[in-house]
């Protein structure tokens, strides 16, 4: 049995991490999907909560019919220990899926085995694409699976990104 | 759609548990298991770390068949805002298991609907109980699903426990 | 101009402490009182919020129509930054009123001013003995002001210390 | 029995600030004051500690004879729980002001009741303004209440500006 | 070369830390002294600070003309991310002195190599032992090395230990 | 005995920070040199570990025959209890050797004795020029003592700094 780790921040969860997993499901028999940042919300860069996250990704997973591990991983700050809590939060895994830089290098010290996944549409696969997208009207909703859509209407994401995103006067 | 929300420290998850569960599962359409206290592992109470505990109830879970969202809460040291901080951790939920009273009295205070699940042969379905089993070398497997024992003998949890429960002579 | 400084956890603030205030009163121009612990509740030691407790305080100290600053102080757990801590919430005092010893220890270290106030009929002005008779119905209003009991019953605090008390079966 | 809550970082307390007070004091019974990011001090943003801050609004609104609620709080950096922690250190409150898009946004999604005050003279009633003018020599002392600028005197707040602003060659 | 890790919360560094660390100096050529549970003082049972602490073991470890890395360790309060935190705090090491179970446990899952040191008169060469002579008035002195004594006498800790252990009325 | 403390972060320890220390060892008999940000690493500004970092100091200031206590210090976040953190952590002190602005205002405000050393080379004696010349491949051993270089390549600390400051196109 062998099991890998992708992380990502998820704000949201799109077609381009959908396109990820599908492919790394190939590869291993269990997907542990890690939540980074999950203690944030309600920012511009980070308007969902952990919560939201999980359902947004439960709900895309779930159509594919099979199972995954979704687990929220609040901030620890401390880079030197970052592994230790990933490991601590989750079942053990032997490979890890990333093309962020940090995370590469952070569990290339601890040993790990690290892949690459490949990128998709990195240009509008994207949650600053999306983001702005959903604070300017733009079409968005062809970027997520659709039961990413459906949560985000629900929790009335678009009004909460545009309203935490107006400008301060005070 | 109606979510039901069941929180433990699983430590480790036995079939008092499971029995809680599968009895919720039949009042519910999603159950939502939140690993409480998920950061403290390696004490003579907390052995598990919340990835092992993940795992165990994972496995009893899948079993069954059904879709769980199994999410570690880490303690938040303030109970005042705990039921935000659950809140803000999990998909939306309309009802609350639990027979804590700290917990009831919480979810209650926010205004939310509250029930007491039965407790099953209370004097060895207990955390407490099997710990003490597996330190002192009793039959602790039969008092947790299968699928929990091979975790627990995969991590090589009992010697962990016996090793943690020295005594200090430093 | 010269500031007294008086803390304790006020759970509840009672008739000793408000016996205090009035002696303390006698002898510098501005009280401050610091609520400390400010971040715990809810527990069978610390039932009420910071918030409840300024309630309280505020409520009986305006009956006497003077000016107090009431200023909750969540703990630091580090006795040694602790003064520090203290005096960064509150405006600068002269002289500090505290029988506890380590709040003693820790302003003498620190070269304050630090007096002993007077402690009256310690043996039933006392949170311990308030909450007790609290959880076990009886008479603990003639215990504290009229505004604090008027606070505790808006907030249902004795429901609430009652049900958090209850034995956990879990 | 009606109260309102008022939020700033007050670095430092200004006309403004205080033009707004005297408008909510006239629609609810008490006003509580929040005195937000209270940890941080000594920085060129904010300069000022909590307790500092305290001594100037204490300072202000005892002359205007009204009792008032100043409240310290700390950051607690997780919006999803920020209303619960500003709950629970304030006494019950019916009514938020504020203009601030993400303190409106989180007591709306709480349900409750948000007013935008009116917002005086913003292009010289501004924290922003009044520190650069400490910092250049300029006039800032009729921008702000007398008691504020005699508290500011006292600690010598503009010499502590000057000096943690200027540049670090280390 | 090879470093050995012995760590203590030394509350005081006594006479049986000090025959165990020369023991362990014969084995390894560099030796790092943990000062655990950093961040704690002012308590009865970890009545000094950090930097006391590392006066106390400087002092008697210089005087064996001996180099030695000596590094207080805040507590982290979550076992399974200890041994990593110890690891960013200090030098690369090879094998660790401990008779603490909790620290063999942790050390030994992480792979590490785990000595047992010799306890030397565990009946009086104890931290408990020492604090309750000096709360007592007994003669602590000759179970510490000298310039431990000396540390002790200039910081005055039998009296903050005496004051602090005082009943609290309050 | 007079003690004299030094603070810097030492990303990494550099020639700069060397004539300096060499500078104050001729006005003090001790140097306490603390490392400051000591929890944070493997980032593009702060690179390495606070125990890599004290394995650099060390072997630098080993080489100069001298006693020197190397502390590795946390931020605290907080710098109105910034000056009591630093005392909690380091044996005493008389005088402070900085050029920060911050630093200097904290312990000025605390009534300390505070100098400013000579600052040498700086347009290449700084963290910033070397940790762009690591990057870039530039000369950066000139720069740092014999025994910093000699901890950098055993670490790898080059390729890690080139690996985490790539482009994220996650």
């Amino acid at each position: 049995m062998r099991r890998g780790f992708y992380i990502g921040r998820f704000q949201p969860y799109h077609m381009g991490h959908h396109l990820v997993l599908e492919q790394i499901s190939r590869e291993v028999d269990e997907i542990i999907v890690g939540i980074g940042t999950a203690q944030i919300s309600h920012t511009v860069t980070d308007p969902f909560t952990a919560g939201e996250r999980i359902a947004m990704i439960y709900g895309a997973l779930r159509e594919l019919g099979r199972w995954f591990y979704i687990i929220p991983l609040p901030d620890i700050n401390r880079n030197a220990v970052w592994v230790s809590h990933v490991k601590s939060m989750t079942p053990p895994f032997e490979v890890v899926y990333s093309n962020n830089p940090l995370v590469v290098e952070l569990f290339m010290e601890a040993g790990m085995e690290v892949r690459r996944p490949p990128m998709y549409r990195r240009e509008v696969y994207s949650g600053t694409v999306i983001r702005r997208l959903m604070i300017e009207g733009g079409d968005w909703r062809q970027l997520v699976p659709d039961a990413v859509a459906k949560v985000i209407d629900e929790i009335k994401g678009v009004e909460r990104l545009r309203n935490i995103s107006k400008k301060d006067f005070a």
